[in-house]
């Protein structure tokens, strides 16, 4: 039997450690609040995250990081990417040598504008010096709704790892009837397109709330996925992630569900309110608030021209209102597709 | 003032003819049914197509192909897909010599597998012999709902034509503050993109008839474009063409749309009506319908596989069972994204 710890007990990370346990594996769910792990263990849901959805019998929850992380094969990460850095030098030491570390996350690292595989290696390599830890440093992402996925409806997802035979042996692992990964070596081009869709879907939301049509926001998209592939080129990454799961399949099943949180977040920016507004009535950050600056670092870095992403930090952080935005957007566009 | 034909009376084209009003152009808009002709002339509006919008004073209809043709510096052909050739064919001898052919039509032409441009080369070829058409016959494409652009709000386009200046005197004929073309000079995978989407949109459609979430169908639109894409390149299309407005954009709009007839078309056909049920229901054909046995034909004779494609005519035309055809589309699709 395969052992997983699955660090985080948000949606996502209680979702796909069903879906481990589903494909045949014994998971070891670590959250940090003993009542909610209490709530999971006995209860066998997680009323927080994921209520209605009943947990297999081979997930099991635990506050013990050094309990959660024994002999597993594979540690997945789902914690919030901010807070990544901090919480992974406290377990560091605690995992076996040879774990595949499995990035559920979706952000980039404010202030060092790091992608979070780019923080597990330093983390985890300064806990194990010598060893090459990126050649066991995976990413899974996709079209990837935790509620969906929870509810064991069919979807596909990419399992990325500089290290093929590592992705294949999570293929397998996390591998059933109605999820199926898909393998990648692009471990860069998959988390752009991830972080990046965070940020899209805000401006996708925000089209929607100032009341435009499905016109402009196919358009967004495109032109959304067209910056994020100039960037992920000129880091490295290959086209062909952003055509896939990863890029376009993730940013356009975000775009288009009701219960995505950066699109909601989005739609009452586009309506008027302001970010304080919009926080008290969510009452959660989007992780594209979040991630929004930090694209725009790694843009300037690149020197990668992104006015989408440039545009929702202006109003998200900068108070610009979304209607002059959107007119500059328009404005500054060129006049033939390519240039 | 710039002279315009536009020879169709759906409502994308009386919605372009609109857009060209907008833009400072003089229209005429042929239709065959006298009646209808006469409603747009005397009510400033098209009722059976695109009611309760208010069509601008320099928007006249006729049902006389000659006064439609006269002086026209652009001849926007909006008519039917398998309509067109039987048409043109009477309408050719009409033409002014130098006219720019503008197709808005999104389908393969049955039995030939003949793109609209193509058709339109030959039968306007025919008419003037040893003048280059091809060079006059540009087509228009992209994220268009014609109900959201009749209610003028924004959008993006795509004009596509081998001479660039063509490209671009028709991009000044119909650039408003609220229609924004962009140039391209690949006809060919601008014409695919617009056509294959079709057949995507009934299979996205009928994914939500049978109840599939959010994450099947952005797989779906994902592997979509990429099959649309690896049939543009065999028939020597840019790559480039399909991940922008005319291949991606249209798609998305199309598949999120719930004024799209392919869509609406394939959830019913996704609920379990027969193809002839859902006729009776919707009491119209949409294009995808007809497009999807010639998309088939194409990608055959230039041996591109194409499996949501190839699902879409099992499940139209020959009664195949949409859950015995998902499974089959689940089961043959490889273990690496790319290969």
């Amino acid at each position: 039997m395969t052992r997983c710890a699955v660090f985080g007990t948000g949606s996502w990370g209680t979702a796909f450690a069903m879906v481990l346990a589903d494909a045949g594996c014994e998971v070891t769910l670590w959250g940090r609040r003993a009542e909610l792990v209490e709530a999971i263990n006995t209860g066998r849901t997680n009323p927080d995250y994921l209520p209605g959805t009943e947990l297999p019998r081979a997930v099991r929850a635990t506050t013990d990081p050094a309990e959660a992380a024994r002999d597993a094969e594979f540690t997945v990460l789902a914690v919030p990417s901010q807070t990544l850095r901090d919480n992974l030098a406290g377990w560091a030491p605690l995992l076996p040598a040879d774990t595949v570390l499995v990035s559920l996350m979706k952000g980039v690292e404010l202030g060092t504008a790091k992608r979070m595989s780019e923080v597990i290696e330093e983390v985890v390599g300064k806990a194990s010096p010598g060893t090459d830890v990126a050649a066991r440093v995976a990413v899974l992402t996709g079209p990837n709704l935790a509620r969906e996925i929870a509810a064991r409806q069919p979807a596909a997802s990419v399992v990325a790892c500089r290290d093929e035979g590592a992705a294949r042996r999570l293929q397998a692992a996390c591998h059933t009837p109605y999820f199926r990964p898909y393998t990648n070596t692009d471990v860069v081009g998959c988390e752009l397109g991830g972080a990046v869709k965070n940020v899209i879907a805000l401006a996708v939301g925000i089209a929607d709330g100032m009341g435009l049509g499905d016109n402009a926001k196919a358009s967004l998209i495109t032109r959304g996925l067209a910056e994020t592939t100039r960037l992920g080129l000129a880091m490295g990454a290959d086209a062909h992630t952003f055509a896939g799961l990863a890029g376009l399949g993730d940013l356009v099943a975000t775009c288009s569900s009701p219960l995505s949180r950066n699109h909601t977040f989005g739609t009452n920016l586009g309506r008027g309110m302001t970010l304080e507004e919009t926080i008290a009535v969510t009452r959660q950050t989007a992780e594209g608030v979040k991630s929004c600056e930090s694209v725009l670092d790694l843009a300037r870095r690149h020197d990668v021209d992104m006015p989408i992403t440039e545009t929702v930090v202006g109003i998200v952080h900068d108070g610009k209102q979304p209607l002059v935005a959107l007119k500059e957007l328009m404005s500054r566009s060129a006049k033939a597709e390519r240039h």
